[in-house]
């Protein structure tokens, strides 16, 4: 899943506290700080250990590098520069700018609709004229292993009481991230055909959401605080160049999308195929090429306004769920608002309880075989007493 | 207005390109990193001519570069470091993480009540409970005096049909926002005795607005496209020091706020006037003090789920409106959503048009007078063709 058609990049800390930018390539993390210090390229893309300077750096440096590390990787000795995973620890690869969350599944926007509104139309009219989205927190953004608190806050009652205390539904949404390498100019927006110019890659995240305290809070203005405790994404961005065998088309649209939100000329789709795991146990298999707005329809509608993007902005597509029961994205649908428990061999589940281990993966089609995309994983820690 | 009880603290770009950090000394400039590098402090707080290290530093260094630069401005003879404020240009002061918006006034979540649900509650039944917030796009703020380009986007007719071009509702929102200086811990809640700890400054910020983008978009997840295209700040922060006049017990609350939203204990209402201008005209004056929700508030709310601050943080209160027609924050108020024109002496006005300038100024009481807080301003640009 790891080999050389896929190569992610992260960002570790060694056990003597260094910082060094990473490639991911089978079980080994190939030291790229230690790599280009070594080399007589003069470059200092990896000074700080961080991916920041690359993912600003665009499409041809981003091309370079690859091409460089393929080399150093292939030939017939092996690098000097590769350690164990096992040896180092993941760090946030880079520092985010602003963090979008879209809504892109219509299965999912369907279930909460019929969730929550049981006798309305669950999609909300505006749903198929354009990708909803909303602004979330930059900076509880975590990476992988990361615990996770579990939040308190404000909540009502079947009663109408309101209450303040620990989330008691605590919930996941498995998504899939892209990361903005190159920003754009204020006032400018960004045709779908721009997406490879702007996203350097791709990871996965998990919009933690506490359910009772977002119920209470999101009228009129949205998710806040059920959401802003903490997100996670994975340890490793796969970067587009690596996914180049897994665009689809999507699925039909109609309405048709008006001029701006076009992508009928690309395969626009990602061909991802997600699996959530609670405690050990796949319990969903959640398919991204379904989803009904695509990330090149992201891009250009979160810049028609002439929104800039700045290197390190993230737009994440919302829960992912499929049309079939074991393909949702979260336990509010999965366990239907808790209704319908999952049954594990440890019993039936619910919403998260404390100590509670999530793990997203996902794997593409890549050139010889399907590619990992590093998983993102996080265990419930009890509320604050 | 700008004398030495107030001394906000900025960023300029000289005429010979270079950038340095500033306190507004009536009309001139102190040039602190000048300031900084011929002294023997040995300091590099202004060094690269922003405040960026300065709000990480925290309320004892706030506190002596305070002093030091009261003292210098009053020794007897003129600093070497001042210069007309006509010869440098603002910069946007530091580097803006998050960026969360409340709509913490009675008045002004009222009128929008009115207007939009004539037939209804105006205000939801959260709104009493808790300062409703949700996070703005950290990317788009923009320094005073930063040209608006009106935005394009999406939106729907009285007949239903889905059209997209300029925003024809362009609008203001007179706020005032904070500026955090001293970030927290992931997972540690803030109290709301905290505010002097965390919070460097106030400044002011027009959060431009395109009500007709706005209102097709914002169901269920809140406002995204009509609100991301730019927000202007002043160019000064005013810090929490110069305002020790200003504090005044906030309204009654009913019901009682929870206990982790109890201000009581402290004057927690900042007594700022605020004026707003439209081309020359003055059309409202807001009070921020009858505010249903006071910053320390907004602070405990922001971080009650363990979510955690960063430097440059910046919250604002929403729009600031009084209980009076002529003290209501937004044109979408002022007009009553556009159906009673302002009458200006250029004839009726309603929402934006193109080349409008829009100023917010404010005052506070100080310690010998009135104090100023930055204009903030700016002027609408026409749509790209």
């Amino acid at each position: 899943l790891y080999g050389l058609d896929n190569l992610p990049y992260g960002s570790r800390v060694g056990a003597d506290g260094r910082r060094f930018a990473a490639v991911r390539y089978g079980d080994q993390a190939l030291d790229l700080s230690a790599w280009e210090s070594s080399s007589d390229s003069g470059g200092a893309l990896f000074a700080d250990g961080s991916l920041q300077s690359l993912l600003a750096a665009g499409p041809d440096t981003w091309a370079d590098v690859r091409a460089g590390v393929v080399s150093e990787l292939s030939g017939p000795d092996a690098s000097a520069h590769l350690s164990d995973l096992a040896d180092s620890r993941p760090m946030l690869p880079f520092e985010v700018a602003d963090y979008v969350d879209f809504y892109a599944s219509e299965h999912h926007a369907t279930n909460v609709g019929r969730v929550f509104r049981p006798d309305g139309e669950p999609l909300t009219p505006n749903w198929k004229h354009l990708p909803i989205g909303y602004h979330g927190r930059a900076g509880t953004i975590v990476v992988s292993d990361t615990d996770i608190r579990r939040p308190c806050g404000q909540s009502r009652s079947a009663d109408g009481s309101i209450g303040f205390g620990p989330s008691a539904r605590l919930d996941i949404e498995a998504e899939v991230a892209f990361v903005v390498g190159v920003g754009s100019e204020l006032g400018t927006p960004l045709a779908v055909s721009a997406l490879a110019e702007h996203v350097f890659g791709v990871c996965l995240l998990n919009d933690w959401s506490a359910r009772d305290i977002q119920a209470w809070e999101y009228v009129p203005l949205g998710p806040f605080l059920g959401k802003s405790f903490a997100t996670s994404v994975s340890a490793w961005i796969t970067p587009l160049a690596a996914l180049s065998q897994a665009w689809v088309a999507p699925p039909p649209r109609d309405p048709e999308p008006l001029p701006y939100l076009d992508d009928s000329a690309l395969p626009a789709a990602l061909d991802l195929s997600l699996e959530v795991w609670l405690n050990g146990t796949l319990i969903s298999r959640p398919p991204f090429a379904g989803m009904y707005w695509t990330p090149a329809q992201m891009l250009a509608h979160m810049t028609v306004n002439g929104a800039s993007l700045r290197t390190g902005d993230v737009f994440a597509s919302g829960t992912v769920s499929g049309a079939e029961r074991g393909q949702r994205g979260s336990l509010l649908e999965l366990t239907w608002n808790g209704t319908e428990p999952l049954q594990l061999d440890s019993g039936p589940h619910g919403f998260l309880a404390d100590g509670d281990v999530v793990e997203i993966r996902a794997t593409a089609p890549g050139a010889t075989g399907p590619i990992g995309l590093g998983e993102v994983r996080g265990r419930i820690l009890p509320a604050l007493g």
